[in-house]
């Protein structure tokens, strides 16, 4: 094995690369990057930090986690239609484990690569384990979509499958039994989501209000009523549940397959409303991508959010959000 | 006192404020922050990790860790010759405590009015106390002041004083015993740093390199010289020295006041380089801003620091820089 690392052989080692954009104008190594935005471009930006036994599991897989803490930032970029571009991370580690930072960074930069996403810069410090990304994508002047667009008549609709991270964490607690041909596939819902960036992108001028479901459904909608001021009507069996959810949705599991796919974190998917002229736009652009966009809802003129069954009666009790301070 | 917030109510009570500039399109409140670009302009960006128990002690005054989390964020700009504009601040509280939270932001804000930085996002969770501030600054394009210009001949200055925060550091420690007239004022400069936004922005087209000095004095400049391929000379006793470690040089603690003069960290000065001819500029800006800037070695074709006495004698044995994971 390596000798004790200092701080500044780990960043030469696991961070620092050659530039590879000509708008990075300095990289990693000095007292800031230095970036020369596209003439035009507006710049989106997003911090996420993730903290052990919060997030994440002391002992949790390095490399998944690598993966992870940045893709939950470039889910931020997907929601606001931006185009993922540059990051930095900062993180604490309770001892220079060469091995470990390997794997994570391993995770990290091949998502990064996919991406074509350039990390830029950093800071390394000792402490209990933390990680701190932030994000910058660009965006054509005015073309983010924001939580605020969402205007009475508007559909709501999902991307891909709800319900699966949220079921996964609930089998890690000992809290459901998970079949065998269904736990890898949750686990990996949960471990390496996959950031809808090119979802995002085109939705650019077609969706009007936007955000990623990482709190549970229910409670990131109503993020986008509180900002646009209206109200909305979803219909939960219309909700694209993960198979293992739909399948709990009649047996002794009910309520707790119903709290993954209404209030369920770390699916991040998109949840957006567009006006329904968007239909053919939306379907070609979900056939295009090949990423399911399910009409669940609809947005209203009023002030609130009612979860309904197929026959319009409401859901009571509704699963509560989740809440990192609750 | 309150009722135990959600992390939704902490944000809107704390952090979140109307958008006051033109150029932040969207500001705290979205899945991620937009700013338009000054046209032309290039941007800096640095970030920084403070963690309990490493970088500020449990129980350390917020409001004073509020201006910290900032300053040092400031002070990686301001060594780029970068403006200040944008700063997003993510954190990990072990509880909601509403008035930790206030007294923090009050320091934040304080020091980002005097600046005109605009919060424009974050992220908060619960964990093991931990403050992650990024900062966005603007520059014309191509005037960021890098650690590789530096070129044999140069002059070597640092501005204000150095040592007083690893000497108040000394002392929280129990190794060494302050005047009560030094112990205020030590405490403030390590409690309390003053970014040297002003200098960094005079600096441009005038310093050859420039960084801050964080780790302390002789491990930082040896990254200018590693990143510009050069040497230097450096003469101690023409360091501007805390009065304190002035004090100090002669007697019994001589060692530790060299230790915090040459790698005592948390000072935040400016070390930078520039050509002879630049001398007349150099001192019409530290007048008119009313910083010291002072001389203190000189550049080389070789390719290692020396530290000499008055008469030339190198200093044996040279103090250690300070590394997070030594």
């Amino acid at each position: 094995m390596n000798a004790p690392a200092s701080e500044f052989a780990l960043i030469d080692r696991h961070f620092r690369r050659p530039v590879q954009h000509a708008d990075v104008r300095v990289g990693i190594g000095d007292d800031a990057a230095v970036i020369a935005p596209t003439p035009g471009a507006e710049l989106a930006v997003s911090v996420d930090m993730l903290v052990e036994g919060r997030h994440f599991m002391a002992g949790a897989d390095p490399k998944a986690l690598g993966h992870k803490a940045l893709a939950v930032n470039l889910s931020d970029l997907a929601a606001m239609g931006a185009r993922p571009r540059f990051a930095l991370l900062a993180g604490a580690l309770p001892e220079p484990d060469e091995a470990w930072l390997d794997a994570f960074m391993q995770g990290f930069r091949a998502l990064a690569q996919r991406h074509d996403v350039e990390l830029i810069g950093g800071d390394t410090t000792s402490g209990p384990r933390n990680l701190c990304v932030t994000v910058i994508g660009e965006l054509p002047a005015g073309a983010a979509i924001t939580r605020a667009g969402a205007r009475a008549g508007d559909d709501i609709y999902v991307s891909g499958t709800l319900g699966a991270a949220a079921l996964a964490v609930a089998a890690a607690r000992g809290n459901v039994a998970l079949a065998d041909a269904d736990r890898d596939r949750l686990r990996a819902r949960l471990d390496r989501p996959e950031p809808r960036v090119g979802l995002g992108l085109g939705l650019r001028g077609v969706a009007s209000a936007a955000l990623d479901v990482s709190d549970g459904l229910t409670g990131d909608l109503a993020h986008i009523l509180e900002a646009s001021g209206c109200g909305a009507t979803l219909e939960w069996a219309r909700l694209p549940a993960d198979p293992a959810i739909a399948a709990r949705l009649d047996g002794p599991d009910r309520a707790l397959a119903l709290r993954c796919l209404l209030a369920g974190g770390d699916d991040y998917e998109l949840c957006f409303t567009a006006p329904a002229h968007s239909r053919a736009s939306i379907a070609a652009l979900s056939h295009a991508l090949d990423v399911a966009c399910t009409r669940v809802g609809v947005i209203d003129a009023g002030d609130a959010l009612a979860v309904v069954d197929r026959d319009g009666a409401p859901l009571q009790p509704l699963p509560r959000a989740f809440d990192h301070f609750a």
